[in-house]
């Protein structure tokens, strides 16, 4: 088996056998982009190397030991040569991007000998020794796990004993210094000197990279981000250019447009005199890649044509990086750019409008779970607010919370269900279980590239980076952000889409939706088959669904009408009757309200259709707790009503065959809702009346007749009559069931919970926590449909309800009909509709959308890399 | 279309066309037995006049008329004829037996004239008088809703005046004065005179029969025996006999074999000088059928050859009523008898012994609810009682119980599961919901065949009749048992298989099984495919299941063991326990006492499999109220451990993966117990080790891998390892379970709970009970399996369990496993095994065995007629 392939060689693979910056580098080579020379060794060495309890293969070495020989014939250079020696960068690359994750090592090949070949052959003795302790210092943590603050604070103290405020100001002499005291820190560390042989450097520095696969936070990066496990690493060793060989060197990453808000035109930062990784480490804050056009004109006019070329070939906006070695450039990397979802949206719509790309590639390529960011809140534009500080607007969206200084109590927090805001000098891969947890992210160092920007966008968090108004003393427990002394657990709000920091909790509201959002989903609504829908109970949800280009309501849920404290009481009272005439006379006081909820719903939904619930909850859910109850007959009626296990008990329909005045007054109040609404406006509502937790035929046979007969005393209106679907019982017999609905919706929630027999509220939080983290199931089924379970009864009531009646209306009204999985799952299985909550609504729309394009062939390019 | 047919004409249809008794006079009629003529209305002619609003069906009233016209010609007699008037018996008669339900009215086509032409004809006025009054009371009491009460005070007063006890000390005028008042009753309660046109009193007493299919009493017994509401009832016009002619007359009910014993000759009653009304309505006492041999010895050998024929006829245990007129013997009615339990064994038995049926008829013929009779309760034997009266011994088994006066209050009481015996003079088909709901019934008056007995005896109660030392004052509420003085609500004990009555509790244990039950169930297990296991948690309990034929436990539930009063404290201390190092010690005081448990249950069961399941209900269970809680970190955990709906928490597999540390003693205690009792008996018990309340194919893998873990830590034994079937996803995935599963069986109590989304404990006595009540649900799902919903799922598991591993074993746990309809389909679907509790095995080896046969072809034949 090969396991080693120079980049200008055909390899029998692509991405998931070179990683992705492996690949990019091979492709830009046959592109005749400018790149350094190099190879990688694959990602089926690391399976190799992980699969042998972590020993290399056989030959592996030998293998890279014959294309180090050739790197060296090209480069004209050995490496270990005293004189002019060969140096490589060895960077991990993945088949799935893992941005900060993964280990890079820089300036190997160096040693105390051939330092001085370099200081001498390059005439730049400072460089040298810099590119040295950078060795040292990174060769230290990676591949021996020596602690990374030993080395920043011996570097620190250094430049405290010189006076001097950043590293560019030491000395050729000082740096000098600092090595000896690195290679003393590592020898302490490590309990032997800093090895001087290249080829071992190379040969451990690899291993370090294959292990580097399995440390615990790149595996907390692949749980969060779904990847799998066991699809290992490549490993890229690349001769080294200098970007910080002087003022005519520098390095820096780009994007071919704008990633925050997709604005066509080159987007980046650099560095001049420095290495890559003090941009991306976000230690140093860079200039914005305009200011290179003047600082190094040559250069950029080459690196724009060269960034033209690249976004032409794979039609999707890049994410480089690059360094000008003293006016030469060279791309080190090119992947396609993760970007915000309204930058995701600029781009497909103007790369499909300049026709690089079809309107169907343009829909396929948003991630419909990305839209979310969209619909973010973001700072009331009519509060007042005082800004306290500025940062980078480096993710968008607002949010607010209480200030928490470390990633453990920020997810612990955060987990509990408190809004955190996770504030630090910068962050870490190490940090990443907290900025899971946090409602947003604020550090003081560090660009738009940061790692804390990068993740937070990943995410969907708000992020302000780089805000230089911002200290922090994590001993004492206290932050400084511009003139405000403040404390852990003081809540701050951040805008990041404006960098803005704002001191205490500030008034929220979702964003307006801009027009190229509004040009994708009209793209998506032209290829979708499933309608959308939205889970609404009130007009002004109902108006907020339309606006965000709902198809009606899916799921009108009438117990949130009972529960306004204006009609509680008298919900109460209807349930304390002790005779039916006085239940009928309280619900006859609940009709008028009820039915003008149900006017301003029809209304806000005109043209569309509506799905009215009928009651569902149990009743005791309208009665107080006992010790609240007013009265002795109110405590025993609670104590009636107890159940030991209230999901499966009486509601839905069994409280409606039970109790069918409640039902006739709901049916009532819908169709005479129906009816003033027809006349007002002189169209009649689309009305579907559903029935809940329907288990057999006979159930929805009477409650049908139910409703036929309240309907048929009250002036004639078109209704349609069905059910949900949400026992396991009701799939199995939705046959029988289709002979008296005209509509069947699946409420998964419910079904999830039966099909499993998982309570929701007892699992989450409990054991079905401990399930995740324990890896027996990958996801949560209250989020990610279970296609396999549940999916499957699904398929059984699909398939034998349309066997007894072949245009049986189907949908979806669960939670999952807003995820995009499970809406490509529903269009699978042939559903006609999904509902979702209405803010999920345009992502539904998406997902809809890219399902009909998967089959038929267009899918997502994975971006990424 | 023709309704009407004679005896003596073939007709195109039989039981469903003619009823039980209308078939049975013309297969009688054909075999040359004597019968009186007579014709049937066939129950078309009901179902016609049911759909019709109760309107005969045009044509049948001309229809009668000519068949009337032809028994005329046979009797030689003319209906009406004022000198010697033709007589009919107008009887209902479906093709189920109702017995005492339907209507009957005797003596029709007498009026004020002919009753005088028939005096005179017989020359026994008193006879004819006798026959007009009885006429007039049960045309009243049936065709106009006369109350029956009205005309039995007339009679007693009249008794009284005259100071004689019995109907038969009043003479011919005494009878005529008793006819003007009855006939005065009756024109004060219909408003109009006795009918004397015997055509109209034809016309209106067959409709009268019609109706009384719709009678809420023929409803309620419809219900208990699920019989059809649809299928109507036949009516029988039949030329009168009379037993009523003085000392050469008498009619009687007779059994070709002892219905309660089922011992060979005939067994019955007979009244001389009586019509059948008194035998059945149990008013007059009768006499056994032996002493008819001296009083009427030549119809009495006529009546031994006529049975004879009919048993060999119809090849099973006959049920007849006959009566002799002046010596001449007519038999009125055949029907295949109802007996106990035993005597459809010793029947079963013995009939295939002589040859006249097969063993695999014998076998198909037991029902298996029935079985359920002899493993009642018993009068422990060594108990010392006294016997404050003796009754006649009318249904076997014993029962204690507080006394209740009324049927009402017997099924109050009852459903609320009060132990209570029904205490009567007699009982009335008024009084079948009582009777449902009682533990026993106790009568003053009725033989065997009383309508109290012949009930009881259907449904298994203990009942002891015509117990001549009882009288009540029910509106008193007071009761004499000999010479004790009780009131309602006083327990007394009834033995209906000896019909002493005791005062006060009893202690009683379970009967013996004789010959004839081992005779069948031998013969039942040569037939069967299915294996019977029983559940059993204690090695008492799996002796009793041995006894009982279990071949194997399908369930032995180990938190039992650990409520027992010695080890709660135990398993509260693991519970409590802050760290694991305190649980497992808690757990190591568990250890061996389990391992004894297992140990005993393992040798009781030598040479079969034993399935252990492993803890299964959440911790919180084994914790006390929160008021009863010890210290505030008690308060604390049981906080801590609430579940808002535990049937779908913690427990389980869920609660084994959380703390393995339990399910690791458990294993452990099972393979050290399986060790133990391989060494001291020399035979390996076959150990299954079953988890429960899987949903995942990684649940069951990760339980496997502990189990086999520990085990490989013990000294060497063999074992099963499987899974309870009890979640829809289980049998959605049992293709995936399948792979690490050994063995599969289905819990079918929780299965049904999560399928229909049923809390059990939430159900029954809600929502479920007012399901059956209004005909929602025909049965209880949690007593049958619901086949349809549940049974789908099931039939998926097994298609796709086997897909995998096409031996996979598989069985059934729940209650269900022991429930004949439940059993049988269990077979048809290919189940290995079922499972259920000790007293219920034999019901399910017979079960099993019949579901064979019905697979082969052979089917019972409907008992009853």
């Amino acid at each position: 088996m090969r396991y080693v392939y120079d980049y200008d060689e055909e390899a029998p693979g692509g991405r998931e056998l070179l990683g992705g910056k492996g690949v990019g580098l091979a492709e830009m080579t046959a592109l005749g982009v400018p790149v350094p020379a190099g190879f990688t060794i694959t990602t089926d060495a690391c399976r190799a190397y992980m699969a042998n309890g972590k020993q290399v293969p056989e030959g592996l070495d030998e293998e890279v030991g014959e294309h180090i020989a050739r790197l060296e014939r090209v480069a004209g250079k050995r490496f270990g040569d005293p004189a002019d020696p060969l140096l490589v960068s060895v960077r991990s690359g993945a088949a799935v991007s893992m941005p900060g994750m993964m280990d890079t090592i820089l300036n190997l090949g160096l040693n105390d000998v051939s330092v001085e070949g370099q200081a001498a052959s390059t005439g730049n003795p400072r460089f040298a020794y810099d590119s040295y302790r950078r060795l040292i210092q990174m060769y230290g943590e990676v591949v021996d796990g020596v602690d990374a603050h030993r080395f920043e604070s011996a570097l620190s103290s250094l430049k405290a004993a010189r006076g001097v405020a950043n590293d560019l100001d030491l000395g050729a002499e000082d740096l000098r210094e600092l090595i000896r005291t690195f290679q003393r820190i590592y020898e302490e560390e490590v309990g032997y000197g800093f090895p001087q042989d290249p080829r071992e450097q190379l040969r451990r520095a690899y291993r370090a990279v294959f292990d580097s696969w399995d440390a615990p936070r790149a595996q907390v990066y692949r749980r969060t981000y779904e990847i799998a496990d066991d699809i290992g690493t490549a490993v890229n060793v690349v001769q080294m250019v200098f970007g910080n060989k002087g003022e005519s060197s520098g390095t820096g990453v780009c994007f071919t447009r704008d990633p925050s808000t997709g604005e066509a035109g080159l987007y980046g930062e650099f560095l001049v005199n420095a290495q890559g990784e003090d941009v991306v480490a976000g230690i140093r804050t860079p200039e914005p890649i305009e200011r290179m056009r003047e600082r190094l004109p040559e250069a950029y006019a080459e690196l724009v044509r060269t960034l033209e070329r690249l976004e032409q070939h794979y039609r999707d906006m890049q994410d480089i990086e690059f360094t000008v070695e003293e006016g030469t450039l060279f791309l080190l990397q090119t992947r396609t750019g993760k970007r915000t979802a309204a930058a995701a949206l600029r781009i497909a719509v103007e790369m499909a409008e300049e026709g690089l790309i079809t309107r169907e590639e343009a829909v396929a390529r948003i991630d419909p779970g990305q839209l979310d960011q969209l619909l973010h809140p973001m700072i009331d534009p009519t509060a007042e607010i005082e800004v306290a500080a500025q940062g980078l607007n480096a993710s968008p969206g607002a949010a607010s919370g209480q200030i928490v200084l470390d990633a453990d109590t920020a997810e612990e927090r955060g987990k509990a269900g408190d809004d955190v805001i996770l504030v630090r000098w910068e962050t870490t891969p190490d940090d990443i279980h907290g900025l899971i947890q946090a409602r947003g992210v604020l550090t003081a160092h560090g660009g738009m590239t940061s790692h804390a920007a990068v993740v937070a966008r990943g995410m969907g968090r708000p992020c302000v980076a780089g805000c230089e108004g911002l200290s922090i003393d994590a001993a004492a427990g206290t932050v400084t952000i511009g003139e405000h002394e403040l404390r852990a657990g003081d809540v701050i709000t951040i805008d990041g889409g404006t960098g803005r920091v704002i001191v205490g909790p500030v008034r929220l509201v979702p964003p307006a939706i801009d027009e190229n959002f509004g040009t994708i989903l009209g793209w998506a609504d032209a290829l979708r088959r499933l309608r959308v829908r939205a889970n609404a109970d009130t007009p002004e949800d109902a108006a907020k669904a339309r606006e965000f280009g709902a198809e009606g309501i899916g799921l009108c849920r009438t117990e949130h009408m009972f529960m306004a404290p204006d009609r509680l009481p008298v919900v109460q009272e209807m349930i304390m009757a002790a005779t039916e005439e006085a239940r009928r006379a309280a619900l006859d006081r609940l009709l008028p309200v009820q039915q003008a909820d149900f006017e301003g719903i029809f209304e806000a939904m005109a043209g569309f259709p509506v799905t009215i619930r009928l009651l569902d909850p149990p009743l005791h859910e309208f009665l107080p707790d006992p010790e609240e109850a007013s009265s002795d007959a109110m405590r025993a009626r609670i104590a009636q009503l107890h159940e030991s296990n209230p999901m499966l008990g009486t509601r839905g329909c069994r409280l409606g065959l039970q109790h069918p005045e409640i039902y006739e007054m709901q049916v009532r109040a819908i169709v005479r809702a129906a009816r003033a609404v027809a006349e007002r406006t002189g169209a009649a509502p689309l009305v579907e009346i559903m029935h809940p937790l329907v288990g057999f035929g006979e159930e929805l046979r009477r409650l049908r007749d139910l409703t036929d007969r309240v309907a048929a005393e009250e002036p004639s209106v078109e209704y349609r009559c069905g059910t949900m679907i949400e026992l396991p019982r009701a799939c199995i017999r939705a046959d029988e069931i289709a002979e008296v609905a005209d509509f069947c919706s699946f409420g998964t929630n419910d079904l999830t919970q039966t099909t499993m027999g998982f309570s929701r509220d007892d699992a989450e939080g409990k054991f079905l926590t401990f399930y995740l983290e324990h890896g027996i199931l990958e996801r949560n089924p209250f989020e990610v449909l279970d296609q396999e379970g549940v999916g499957e009864l699904m398929k059984i009531a699909v398939a034998r309800g349309r066997g007894t009646k072949a245009d049986l209306k189907m949908g979806i009204c669960g939670e999952h009909g807003g995820e995009p999985r499970s809406v490509a799952f529903c269009h699978r299985i042939g559903l006609d509709y999904v509902s979702c909550s209405p803010y999920r609504v345009p992502l539904a729309r998406l997902a809809a959308a890219q399902a009909a394009l998967s089959e038929a062939g267009v899918t997502a390019v994975a971006i990424g890399g």
